[in-house]
């Protein structure tokens, strides 16, 4: 009996096999991501992986239904697993957004499930990283989130050179668009077309930018200008003044596929371009007051990043360290009369934060030391009786070979812990 | 539109409304758990939320599915969410247990589903901390298990008076079922009237017994009794050496229900009786045989605690630490000119590991410093310009009221960090 195609299996490493993913690296990813968005003041909140159909499809249209993991439930509900965050959250936001103080930053480490058509190593769930600031619409807000997404590539080990973020504006498109074209319906179709120009054919574009009546050779010019505007000019100051200014290029390329963004949006690439999108996201000002069926109006700005590529891009850049068990000592129980004072010993050391392990049953002293040297604990720790009978406790460093003897009830001072 | 009946939405405290739950306290418990099995050598892993039916129904039987989320998926699959973890970890280690020295010791905190007829208060989804242990047929491995029960539930604050262990054993009803009775095809129904010995009325279990042979009274002197077996001793004795002697009873009224259990079974229940059970286990050395197809066998054990009860139980004893945001400082920005160098300085803290917030536009210097003791920050930091124009950055203490000047290259050095 197999997983379901399109999902992973997590294993401690070292990984059994190519096919299955580290937890490991996974909660070494989770972990960095809740740390930066701690230091930014973000708090965690979380939402049910099931939710109404209606609650996605109120957001993206009956289209989405085609990529939902959807069904009819026993009660006759219709019901999806959640395909991203954001809906969740402004419903989570409108229901009692009069009980938080303005702005609200939150963020959440949601898994995500797609019911896409399955191809070669393509996954129908990943786990991604959501911030949102609900409550303001000064850029200051924006400048903000799109700080929190570069440190937490940075803290990863991530540098300049090997990510960059491409800011863009709807607003900009918006603008673009309106003087030349006064038929408003047309504007979303149009901003389809500008999101497909990196992967579609010029010809393409070309006649279908002139079925709208705009210029493909204006709009590239356009692009490649890329003179920012009054708003994408604060956000880069505003970057620059924190030192972040190498990380974000204007680049109008980016627009942002979805039909909800509403103001600058961006997306974070790998600078060799080997990956898809590590992160994307933008405004959505309109958002909670759709949800909230009008009740509530709050602007809202946000990004999500995946962990598939994420993890991909680490792997390639040599930054996921090798993971262990991370004991902080082996207890070696060579004489079986000593078993319980040595379980006493480990029970201890483990109360005051230390991580042991033990051979569960009677082993030859060998094979307990190549046990404590295979899952790299950094200390050995054993009990012997003295010439009077007393019980005293060997510490050995496994890395330095240096050796200490106390008497039990002094030992845990001893050890340096792990973290 | 609301979420789902049966499912929680997890929000920052203060909470906002009653009926939504705290994700500061879920996280907290997270903590503690990860925490707990690592001190004890355990390694992190997961699978899929989703799987296929019949590796629940191989399990479980047929009758599980009434209890499911099932549903058959657009590629005509039958699958469900996960019910529990067991099954999809002995998939797991069946698939890969070569490549890991054994004992294998692994622990998870999964989302489970069950669609049970929706009762006030009965929750669809709740998070599970599941410890195993595969590979190790002595009992040394049982009380292993169960230390790292105890402690987990130690290091959130509960102690002797407020949890008990009730240990009993599959192999003593086995033993007690053969003695009087040559039909073993009735054990499990035996073993089942057990089991709700404690919630039917003793007319109906004495008639139920009566049926298959077996006598009330002899049974409950049994159970009163208590009896260790030679196994039981020896977990006992284990546990007592550890200090842990206390937190453990031999109670045989206990037997777990599910058919899966071999030998030591046990649950951990709150001493007032007030909860359903807080975290149930025990051995079940045939089930990687079982779901493996007879390829592999290894003797299992593992336990699983869910986070509804503990949390309630935690609840009621005032166990819970009130959670606040947890900045370290909150930086106020009083002259304007200043905002590009405190945003410099904000970003400096930031990456030396602060939790620091501001105002992310112009705000009054009252309403800053009360947004500062609102959210609970350690700290406040402002930028002045000094006589001589240079820059200072004035430190306070919100609890002591403390305040330093420093230049503001110095400045991180000074604030203590949260953790």
């Amino acid at each position: 009996m197999d997983r379901l195609p399109g999902f992973r299996d997590f294993y401690p490493e070292p990984l059994p096999h190519p096919d299955v993913w580290s937890a490991d690296a996974r909660q070494y990813i989770f972990d960095k991501w809740r740390a930066a968005a701690r230091r930014y003041g973000f708090r965690e909140y979380d939402g049910p992986p099931l939710e109404p159909l209606e609650l996605f499809t109120t957001k993206s249209g009956e289209e989405i239904v085609g990529q939902l993991y959807n069904f009819t439930d026993k009660g006759q509900r219709e019901i999806a697993l959640r395909p991203e965050m954001t809906p969740t959250l402004a419903r989570m936001v409108a229901a009692h957004e009069r009980n938080y103080k303005k702005p609200i930053k939150w963020f959440a480490i949601p898994q995500l499930f797609r019911y896409e058509r399955q191809q070669k190593g393509r996954l129908r769930e990943h786990f991604q990283f959501n911030a949102d600031i609900f409550g303001e619409a000064d850029v200051a807000a924006d400048a903000e989130l799109i700080a929190l997404l570069i440190d937490t590539l940075r803290s990863l080990g991530l540098t300049a050179q090997d990510f960059i973020i491409r800011l863009s504006s709807r607003n900009a498109w918006q603008e673009y668009f309106s003087q030349r074209s006064s038929d408003e319906t047309k504007a979303y179709e149009f901003y389809q077309i500008i999101d497909k120009l990196e992967r579609e054919q010029p010809e393409t574009s070309k006649a279908k930018l002139a079925a709208l009546g705009f210029s493909y050779d204006e709009i590239t010019s356009f692009i490649k200008a890329g003179q920012p505007t009054a708003e994408l000019n604060a956000i880069l100051q505003n970057l620059a003044a924190r030192g972040l200014g190498d990380f974000v290029k204007v680049d109008y390329q980016v627009i942002r596929g979805l039909a909800y963004y509403t103001g600058v949006v961006f997306e974070a690439f790998d600078q060799k371009g080997e990956f898809r999108a590590i992160a994307g996201g933008g405004r959505y000002d309109n958002l909670v007051k759709l949800i909230s069926g009008g009740k509530v109006n709050l602007p809202a700005l946000g990004f999500g990043m995946g962990d598939v590529v994420l993890f991909e891009l680490l792997k390639s850049r040599g930054l996921l360290p090798k993971f262990e068990a991370g004991l902080d000592a082996f207890c070696l129980i060579e004489d079986e009369t000593l078993r319980a004072d040595s379980l006493k010993l480990i029970q201890d050391l483990r109360a005051v934060g230390y991580a042991v392990d033990y051979s569960l049953t009677p082993a030859k002293p060998d094979k307990q030391f190549k046990r404590a040297q295979e899952i790299k604990a950094a200390h050995t720790i054993k009990l012997e009786r003295t010439a009077t009978g007393e019980l005293s406790a060997r510490m050995k460093n496994l890395n330095t070979r240096e050796e200490k003897v106390f008497a039990p009830a002094d030992f845990a001072p001893h050890l340096s812990p792990k973290s």
